[in-house]
């Protein structure tokens, strides 16, 4: 799909619509942090950088399909549709981060995310000054670090999901219509929360890894909040019949799903040099995905299974088991799923969903082809 | 202070009314998650036995001031008070999830607390029968289930977070008064997190641990949403002066730090057999308390220093430590910052506020007096 001039034109203002509404969201909370101390106020800051260099693939999907729905059409509600989508971008942040406290993660996309930044800092700056016997809850300097940056994670994690409620709560809308978003939000949290702890579960060998499980996590995780909230927010903000906006969002889940598939194949047989990541971390975490619930039933197993979940494991090795995996089928099996994913979207963009929201979702859709990282 | 039979008949309908709408809140939720499987339902029940156990100390606060501010007069938004008074208590037991999993903590008042609840069932049940070769992060069984236990007190912190948000957000209120509101959770929670953020910096030795520090830590972590928020929470709902509210407020901080200080001379040199902790646990844990603060200013703190933050403390050892801290006048210090506070919180009660609900923070004031646990 080509990106015509005018639509990199208009998407260019979007996002600076939503960068200059998600600066004044952080901006102020930043100054009022500043009455708590250097380090309340460090967790904003850090906050900020990271949010404010995200790509708000959520708000512009919000704001593009709202705009879609109105064409011709005075719209009504585009300054709260700007706040909300914004709100949008907070929860996203917010999951992050409590996502990357409970998998211990220190970096995301090659750089010190907000816990990695709190981690450095510690180590090098307060810690050495304050207290030299001071131990973690390991009993160690660097536990001790640790334990400080993944609080300021869980806390941050916290502020960052009251003030998503506090956009929705404050839109500046008919009671009903915020009573409506509200509920979208309790249900997208809801869901998200559930995938969450679906993937922890199957991570911990606490639920079983079948493949059903784990498409289910994938579309609760991720596709929800990725793809059906911001569909059926700007549906809901625009006003669409309950018929569109159920269309958009089971439009949206199938969507999401195929692109959570297609990270996954990304992460194991991509190119490391496009997607910048380590290609066998999915492997040396024992990440449950489609492929390995793929693998385990065929008689490829025992020879990746050996291998499987291994954190020492050589690049040679994960070779073996990425060549292993291709050739029982797996790769060409979540294939299937991704294609399986993309039809039932396809079937879903019919007449119910105006023409022009449907240029809005195939262009998001050609993200999906030839994607790399 | 004596409590006269009719405000025990109040009380006790108060209480009926707050466990009805928490009740409501919680089995709502409840229903909807079993949607989700039962690991994800199991978070909702656990946390409803932990939130309709409680002594809703906090939404009584707001109830009885509220209440009391309308001796006399018609009370248009009792029904939202209620509401929010609930919300309140889901709030403070988010910020006790959020805690514990901060401080690894799995036992709270003698019980298993959610993340205990959930390492018990994962140990014995699911875990045994799934994939028995799981190890967690730090390659162990046990480790596995801790992780998927800690898992599940930061998501359902997050859940009660926004279900506190939710009824803010909802509260059938002019939507001027329900911006005062939300302004008013939004302080809070800035300033609770702020505390915490404290704490923990004090702990892991991030924070240089002097009295002024720890002082402004207690009011931040447990004053302003134990005793500032109910109270001005309940002059908003009333329309009572911002001057009232004030005066409430400042009250209401000066009586919550001297409970916080109470807490600590209780945890050091209380009887045990009343308040049911381990005496010496805030010595082994290394807790930087006003106690502290003060015996380090003194001679005695070599003597001191060498057993505080020792895990593997000896009974005998800690009631050394115990009499030290007595000898050398911490305990008197701390005493004495009670007193201090128990005379601001005296001196506010002028007629500014009116005096049914002076009654109410008379009567709280008592409870302090002569309290063991």
């Amino acid at each position: 799909m080509t990106i015509t001039s005018s639509t990199v034109r208009s998407r260019t203002d979007l996002c600076t619509a939503i960068e200059n509404e998600l600066s004044g969201l952080i901006g102020k909370r930043a100054s009022a942090a500043t009455a708590y101390g250097p380090d309340f106020a460090r967790l904003w800051a850090l906050a900020g950088q990271n949010v404010l260099g995200g790509k708000f693939v959520r708000p512009l999907l919000l704001m593009e399909t709202y705009d879609a729905l109105h064409q011709g059409q005075e719209s009504r509600h585009r300054e709260t549709a700007i706040s909300i989508a914004a709100a949008i971008e907070l929860l996203h942040y917010a999951f992050l981060l409590h996502d990357d406290v409970i998998d211990g993660d220190l970096v995301r996309r090659g750089h010190a995310n907000l816990i990695g930044s709190l981690l450095a800092e510690a180590g090098t700056t307060a810690g050495e000054t304050v207290r030299s016997e001071t131990a973690g809850a390991d009993g160690t300097r660097a536990g001790s670090a640790l334990h400080w940056a993944q609080t300021g994670g869980i806390l941050m994690g916290d502020m960052l999901l009251a003030a998503t409620h506090q956009s929705f709560a404050r839109a500046d809308l008919p009671h009903e219509l915020r009573l409506r978003l509200l509920d979208l939000l309790e249900h997208t949290i809801n869901e998200t929360v559930a995938g969450e702890q679906l993937d922890v579960g199957l991570g911990d060998g606490v639920i079983a890894p079948d493949l059903q499980t784990i498409l289910v996590m994938c579309g609760y995780k991720t596709a929800t909040y990725t793809f059906e909230l911001p569909l059926r927010a700007a549906a809901t903000l625009a006003g669409a019949d309950f018929a569109v906006e159920n269309a958009l969002a089971t439009a949206g889940r199938h969507l999401g799903l195929a692109f959570q598939l297609q990270d996954d194949l990304l992460s194991t047989f991509g190119d490391p040099r496009r997607h910048g990541k380590d290609p066998f971390s999915d492997l040396r975490e024992g990440k449950e995905t489609a492929i390995i619930a793929h693998a385990r039933t065929t008689t490829a197993w025992p020879d990746i299974e050996a291998f499987f979940g291994r954190p020492e494991l050589s690049v040679g090795d994960g070779e073996h088991v990425r060549r292993h995996l291709s050739r029982c089928g797996a790769e060409a099996f979540v294939q299937g799923l991704i294609e399986e994913q993309m039809q039932a979207f396809t079937n879903q963009l019919t007449s119910t969903i105006p023409a022009s929201v449907r240029t809005v979702l195939l262009d998001l859709a050609g993200q999906l082809e030839g994607r790399q990282s």
